[in-house]
């Protein structure tokens, strides 16, 4: 049988699980073999699953095999889910049969920080070493692939998308695969590694780089053991790739809790400062973050600046979002002479003046001066990108069709891109439950390119501006 | 008629609008006289409203005079509507009337920049000062008083309570007073007093100062013209009556969009730093962050110092807990030997080891553990407040029995205090549409101190302890 590399792990034919009772436990919590094993089967998994079970015929109504020999097929991918003090042995049983890519779910090793955890991890490296096994984890929940159907998550969308995701935190995993297709992020693979003790992130990085399924990389990183080796990997991705990275344990609790999570040393501030200077890597601080980086990526088209104009409304409001844009590195540059002139012609200004961020409430009032007033703000030579700040009561105080219009002319715009400059939208939240929230769902169910926030905007803007500087200087870059 | 200062413009027994209309003009949008009509009588409000109309005998129902001057009763507080040129003969018309207490709405004076608006300045302020108008404005909205159901706002609770909110905008007035109640915040006098051309935020500090009805002050300010009198108002009250600030207009855009806003100079970051580390004013960027910090000083007990034990599960959830803690300045310690022994005792743990974030899961399956583990972080002599990290799917998946019994528990030990330590809950968004706002309305309807996220916790606790710090360390000092 020919090994078709991690290729036969991200989609195989066969799944085997071993450790899968009939009934769940009561205690303690987590993944157990059934749970992958109904997860899969809810999914529709493509390929065939094998319940290895020597003292049950029939698990959740497929049939069990004894043991990973007597299964009459070769396994592409194990899933182990016995208890630590037996995960050597069943890896002698894989590179017996010959199934290579084999996930350790199992917690209990280096990561308790106790003798017997890291004599485990010497025992079960060795084992995977020797038998050229590809072992994922252990302390983790390993590979979840649309595409296959091969599904790990609840509450998860199966369909397939351009986005990889790397992280050794499970429940990152499930958070990020959760919150994605709501700013419609899809996924290639979702790797859950957790202690990394054989495959690391660069392996998975090395096969990511060819997968014609993943176009953007997003990471959840607490360590690293071969830094060089991620380094350059990341380096050499970036001007193709964008890699978005969530470093955590850069301070001393997270650090703390990090070596009883993965069992990982997280490093110094400092090194990891310059490994973001030097790679490219898009630098993120939460699910949120790298969800708005990735939306950015999908959805606009190349920026080396992102100078703003921002169109929003109430005196306030408008200095708040000039301070919050600035707090995120954004520029919001003067317009120009003839672009404030013009507005001024047309616009009913409460203040009588214009300027950026610009208090153009009545723009929304009558929308033949929204699209006039995106189409000045486009024309001007200092502007880049146009943010539509839109109050959440919006949705729930002005008549629909007034709603509606107005959000019929931002999404054109934002097609037609005046003057090849690109449209965005940001939420502002009044405080009114749901509606912020609600409001953001309806404007990219309009196919707007919207935030939930303006900072949350405005951190996304600056980060991919900075990434496509950052590719556009290489030698011969052109980014994306 | 004896003069009862500002608290006749507070408890107005009659109130003047000049410049209603019969009905809504087209635009500009913004505040009409006929508005804050609408919004008084919706309100109920209990005194009498006399519509100022030459042109109409009745309005909106009521009665109309055509000038101040027919009126026949004194008229307690006066709010001017009309266009800005029209100003100057209607405050005449007030201090012919001895109606000092005086909103002036319209916009368009020094905010403009331009030489009419500056002439209109000075023609006003000399009519004020002249006639001893206590004026508020212009390009403001006034006195919002629940108490005296004298209401300016859409969508806000008319309940009165402790918190006074003094703000340089309309628009974030009508954001706080919309977004307080869900969190248990509640107003005693809410002031939108905008270009501050008579009356300045030092005037209503020191009104404040002696209010009854007020025992915390928060604001939102983009600038002060006697810099020095704020400065001592500040001190004087911070120990009594804590204040809570928003300094708006400290970044180059935000500066800019405030002259044209309120016609204020923002001032200078440096002076603004040394006037938070002087006075114990309590510093925030966001409504939602004053609603958190002011949640926290109305229902948490004094506290010093916040070292945190973070109860929460998931590996990767609790090392960037605690890099959210660190990040925020919360410290996040060791547990001491005794504490990390009697929670191995009992608590059935995922990695076999105990650190602080507690990976805790475990507890919210059995809660005679959560109890127990409660109970044994409160005797720990390291910990000052416990914080209960909820994942928002426990609200959505979990059965709602179990989820009870677990609100329950923490509702019941947060009032108990164990040790006399304090618990507070913060909800871990996962990213399902709607989940953690749902979440965290059900933990406060269980009467726990809830934030919306982790971040805001510890942005709030810090804050909330360092308040606590400064205020114990002024000379004979001891907090509130």
């Amino acid at each position: 049988m020919q090994d078709r590399g991690l290729q036969q792990a991200f989609h195989p034919r066969s799944i085997a699980i071993v450790g899968v009772s009939r009934t769940e436990g009561q205690s303690p919590p987590g993944y157990t073999g059934l749970r992958f094993l109904r997860h899969l089967r809810d999914a529709n998994f493509e390929g065939r699953i094998y319940p290895i079970n020597p003292k049950a015929d029939v698990v959740a109504g497929l049939k069990a095999y004894p043991s990973l020999a007597s299964v009459p097929e070769h396994v592409d991918y194990v899933i182990v889910t016995v208890p630590a003090q037996a995960v050597p042995g069943v890896l002698q049983d894989c590179v017996a049969a010959g199934a290579l890519d084999v996930l350790v779910c199992t917690a209990g090793f280096g990561e308790t920080g106790e003798e017997e955890g890291t004599r485990l991890d010497g025992v079960i490296r060795e084992i995977a070493l020797k038998g050229g096994l590809r072992l994922v984890g252990p302390n983790s929940l390993g590979y979840h692939v649309p595409s296959a159907r091969m599904v790990m998550y609840m509450e998860t969308s199966s369909t397939p998308g351009p986005v990889a995701f790397v992280s050794q935190s499970g429940g990152i995993c499930q958070m990020y695969t959760m919150q994605g297709p709501s700013q419609g992020i899809f996924f290639s693979k979702v790797i859950s590694y957790g202690n990394a003790l054989v495959m690391d992130s660069p392996d998975f990085l090395e096969y990511l780089a060819t997968d014609p399924e993943t176009d953007i990389i997003c990471m959840y990183i607490e360590g690293v053991r071969d830094g060089g080796k991620f380094r350059q990997m990341v380096a050499q991705l970036t001007p193709e790739k964008p890699v978005v990275i969530w470093k955590a344990g850069l301070t001393p609790w997270g650090s703390r809790a990090a070596a009883t999570h993965t069992g990982s040393i997280t490093g110094d501030r400092e090194v990891w400062d310059s490994f973001f200077r030097q790679t490219g890597a898009i630098r993120v601080k939460s699910v949120s973050e790298m969800a708005d980086v990735t939306m950015t990526l999908q959805r606009l088209r190349p920026l080396r600046r992102a100078r703003v104009a921002l169109w929003g409304g109430g005196g306030g409001n408008i200095v708040t979002a000039g301070d919050t844009c600035a707090e995120e590195g954004l520029e919001v540059p003067p317009l120009s002479e003839e672009t404030t002139r013009k507005l001024m012609e047309f616009m009913p200004l409460v203040n009588q003046i214009v300027v950026n961020p610009i208090d153009g409430i009545s723009a929304f009032i009558d929308t033949s001066l929204l699209r006039r007033g995106i189409e000045t703000l486009a024309a001007d030579p200092n502007i880049d990108v146009i943010i539509m700040y839109l109050p959440a009561g919006m949705a729930t105080r002005w008549p629909a069709e007034q709603v509606a219009r107005i959000m019929e002319v931002i999404s054109e715009l934002s097609h037609q891109a005046p003057s090849g400059k690109q449209i965005v939208a940001a939420v502002r939240d009044e405080g009114k439950f749901g509606a912020a929230e609600s409001f953001a769902h309806s404007l990219r169910e309009a196919d707007i390119t919207t935030y939930d926030s303006l900072t949350r905007a405005s951190r996304a803007l600056a980060r991919f501006a900075g990434y496509h500087r950052f590719v556009g200087q290489l030698p011969g870059g052109s980014g994306r």
